[in-house]
């Protein structure tokens, strides 16, 4: 039943898909988008959208943070961008953007952002920005990478993080490193905490299965390809063709909850959306929600101004990310979200759209709607 | 004997094909184009052109319903459009063309139509409309959306209409919804009319089922999707193939007629079709007619001046169709349809063009001519 | 064995390939290219390459079919074209190059070709281009289209033609028509003649055997079908994937020799070849043989000056070739074929690339070379 | 097991795949990139990266060769090249670089090239090349075509050459010629050499078990086919998707270390890597090292300051490689080696990459490497 394809001789390969390979197909009766919901929950945190961000300065700042929490959704601070190293995070984001208003090109606008990120993390910088989250009243999320959540997660808990995000390119259950680099036992880092964990990305089955067993409440699968903007497969060779990694993640999550009984570990998937179309689809093929990023960026009010980046972008060393412009369409991060919407291309009213993509199938909560038919492209 | 392909683990899908994925493979007699028919009939109105236009002012005028009947043709008037709405139906045409000589961006040309479709709609307006095109003595027909065809058929009834089309993006034969928004039953609603009915869309064998066994006259498969115009998939995920949605929706037809022991339900084809070809594809792969849209639109004479957009271009809050301009070829309906051409690629003389791919495959009429031999791109 | 895909619901097609999607693989011992042959026989005609001309005015003159055959391929005349009609073809190609160089728009250079074929056909004209070949002594041939033949056949035989190409985008063995039209019976046709005759273009099996059937002594697979120039699929819905055509042409060529004990009837390749790789493929996919056309037109001595069309770009109601220029090479028909060549892309030297191939993959004639192993892009 | 397509009525054909339709899967635990090993060993040769370049003038001058040894990697002198043709260099490549300034046409870059290759080989500087390479400290290499290796190699002993590159388009083990050309036996060649031979190119498993059995210390895959450079494809028909090449190399590799009981012979791959995550796609197929082209050429010390062309570009009747230019990205070779870099898109930081990727998926040693999980785009 699994289709491997001979890519030469001895040697098979899975057949993977993206999501824009897929489409949906409607098949069931009809419903009135007003008798459908989207509510989402993990842990004990409830949310009216399926919706966490890419924990990147580009879309999240402590305001945006707060505006997506009031608007039903997650917003992630990275720990260990920006607002952890800058105390005026507006005039360093103002540098990257006047190296792009000179039409400058990708590595000069990669290396204004590394050089922001050389400055050394602030511990109080980013305990200030999740209190003013906390304090508004909103779920409040940090991220933070494998590499250093064992030093910067006590400051994070002290400030008041709710949820907490270990996320990397690609993480596994366990790391195997020299001496001068302690490796993360992800199962003990967990045992300790009493706050949910989120971790990833994942891109297969087996990743995803160690990492629900480490006792985290989701696992990431992907790390935020998005088109123009990522590029881990042209630097790592590693591409995740988003259908098809997180039908594998849904696998595991099945099979984790059969293993334990009933522990259900939720699948975020974070790559692949650019339109409410694939964001559809990314919950079809068995998301719990969708890690948005790009799409984001183009409300007005977003901190990049429309760049976007992933959190990859400033590594020292190897970035895997452009810094792109999305696109132009001057509606605020509510309109974005809710519409109205009088952009024909699925980048506006993302949530409507969404709704209205399920009433026109006939589900009527995201956890049916998983089931959806699926075709793909002959 | 179903192509099923595993996209990920324990999640298979269909393998869907569009109309240019596939082509016509000629394997018997030639026959020269005079001794081939292209005559097609629905309820009692017979059709020397197997054509139904997509319901959009931007091809349908009554001036221009009128001219398509004479040539043999259907054209179907969007009692929800612009003249249901306006009484100066040019000077609002007008408003449109002209933000779209100045260039602006796609999303203006959508709230420009979105305002016009916010005027409130006029059933003497419509009943006007449909009785000019009655009068001219050719075959009317209207469309409404599933949401208003109870509360405006009557009007349309009175009026004259001839043939109704109920359409939305996708129509089931029930829809669930609150107490606000009553539902229609299409069986219910079908049952009390007495002219023949036109349903859809639908991209499914089991939709099309339900619609055929509400008594329907005809199925619409697809909504409309015509390359850079509507956006369905964007937006809502739902992308519909059109090879593979005519021939499952022609599968339903056959099961159809064997279950009432011969009661024969049209399936029209709504999008994909762009030129000749791919109309010659659509009625290959089991469409009795199609459903024009873009084609039409770049008639000299056409209502929107060479501008496209399907009926889902004005939704209020999320519309689904850009406004795009179709080739400039400066040639009037009539030449449009049966020639001659100066034109290579297949946007002038489209029937004529069908009828050569029907003689040079050696078939004599549309019903045979569905059943002519395909291949598709390896 | 044979791979039918499932393309909707009860119904089937096959896959089918172009040139471009198969690559030839090297597994033999590499020969040197001087032990290589590029001969070709036709009934009694050898010729030092397996190269006829597709029959248009751009790339076959007189002068040139000459040139043509001095260099050891064929060319064809086109007994419809304009040397069939006009006594100064020079000054008309002059104005069909006047409306290329003046920018206009496809339909503009079809109109002008239309109308330089609806003057009427002067026999002595194309009579006196037939001798002129025939008195430099090469071979000479002439197309004439199944509506035709009949007509015009005496008067080229009494001009001396020695092989008769019989081209129409689509021909079979037997064309039903109406009264005013009577049809051509090939078989018939061509019993009468004493002269071998190629006809076509087929692009199945079963026709290509039907054709065989008819006496000819070559069929023609494809209709010239050129990148960029013919677009067949998109007025008429028909497209050859050429590989797979003329593998199947040759599987007919088989079963036919066998039929018979002994009949061989050669496959001419007529479409998808713009480089000499292509031109390899078309053979190594079992051609004997390949009409040439739009690589032709890049010698700066062809009558086009450099534009392409086929012959079905005159057509009066529904032409199906644009008129568009080549590369822009500079060298002359000698060099075309047998280079020296500084150009990188397999557009000069058309015929030392071809023997390289097959040097390269270890065949020394042709008909070997109908076997060398071939690969598909996955 | 193997998966054969039918293009055709009696003929099947292999899928093959490129590098950039498969993609690596992480599965494992992942690692610190510091406990990674990318040392590679061919005969008594060590070398800290798996990299030997393409033997084109465009990225290999004495000096280059030198720092490319010092950085871990191996040049490869060209023997027919420009170094062995001409005193000065760098005058003949000025003259290459002013043509490509004044933004002149493919085939007149070509043309210069074919020039500067018409001058006569004069050993005494290839010699002289070779003895400054080596007074350096670092493994020499050079490469002779077929047809020269007889006549050439024994001055390049002389002169020092440590391994010996015998490379064509294609190679085989065996060339059938006539007498004025005398054949190459391979087997006998090498037999008589001291020195490590590689040989190539090859594509397809029996071809490269062959020229194992000849006694040659690697086999090259493919004939350095690059985005926008070669264009064996076009010219010859022939092209190499080199995942399926380097994957059925390797199965070679496995059978013949079989057959003799522990003869490792490697796999270099060359061609179709254009980024880090294709040259980490290259091992994860089963090449033991690659044979790098064009990504070499962006060092700003490059040769062909930022042009690049294989050594195919100078065939004096037959070229098959385009000069173009990469990416313009300003760094030295050090830099583009091992970073650290501001590119998002892979072109440098090739081994840090290289690196990064094997830790990710778990893997400590670039034999390991080769058996790591990969995918194909559905």
């Amino acid at each position: 039943m699994r289709d491997l394809v001979e890519i030469g001789m001895g040697r098979t390969a899975r057949q993977a898909f993206d999501l824009d390979d897929v489409e949906i197909v409607p098949s069931r009766r009809t419903r009135s988008s007003k008798v459908v919901s989207t509510a989402w929950q993990i842990d004990a945190y409830r949310f009216g959208l399926p919706m966490v961000t890419h924990p990147t300065d580009a879309i999240v700042s402590p305001a945006n943070a707060i505006a997506i929490g009031k608007l039903g959704g997650l917003g992630v601070l990275n720990a260990e961008g920006l607002w952890a190293r800058h105390s005026n995070v507006d005039e360093a984001l103002g540098r990257v953007l006047r190296v792009a208003e000179n039409l400058e090109e990708p590595s000069s606008l990669v290396r204004e952002l590394q050089e922001l990120h050389a400055a050394p993390l602030r511990s109080e910088l980013i305990a200030e920005a999740i209190k003013t989250v906390r304090d508004a009243g909103v779920t409040v999320a940090a991220r933070v990478s494998p590499q250093h959540a064992a030093e910067l997660t006590p400051d994070l808990l002290a400030a008041g993080v709710e949820i907490l995000v270990v996320q990397g390119t690609i993480v596994s259950a366990e790391h195997v490193s020299q001496d001068d680099e302690p490796p993360l036992n992800l199962k003990d880092f967990i045992a300790e905490l009493d706050v949910p964990v989120v971790v990833g990305g994942v891109s297969d089955y087996r990743t995803a299965m160690h990492l629900m067993r480490t006792g985290a409440a989701g696992v990431i699968v992907g790390h935020g390809y998005t088109a123009g903007v990522t590029s881990t497969d042209r630097v790592l060779g590693i591409g995740v063709p988003m259908a098809t990694a997180i039908i594998d993640a849904a696998a595991a999550r099945r099979d984790y909850l059969d293993e334990t009984g009933g522990r259900y570990v939720h699948v975020l998937a974070d790559g692949g959306v650019t339109c409410s179309g694939e964001l559809a689809k990314a919950i079809a093929c068995g998301a719990d929600a969708v890690m948005l990023g790009a799409p984001l960026a183009a409300a007005s009010d977003a901190p990049g101004k429309g760049l976007y980046w992933t959190s990859a972008a400033a590594h020292p060393s190897l970035p895997r990310s452009r810094i792109a412009a999305g696109p132009d369409i001057e509606v605020d991060l509510e309109t974005l979200l809710f519409g109205p919407s009088s952009d024909p291309d699925g980048v506006v009213n993302l949530f409507g759209a969404l709704r209205r993509a399920m009433a026109k199938t006939g589900y009527s909560d995201l956890k049916e709607f998983q089931k959806v038919g699926l075709t793909v492209r002959g």
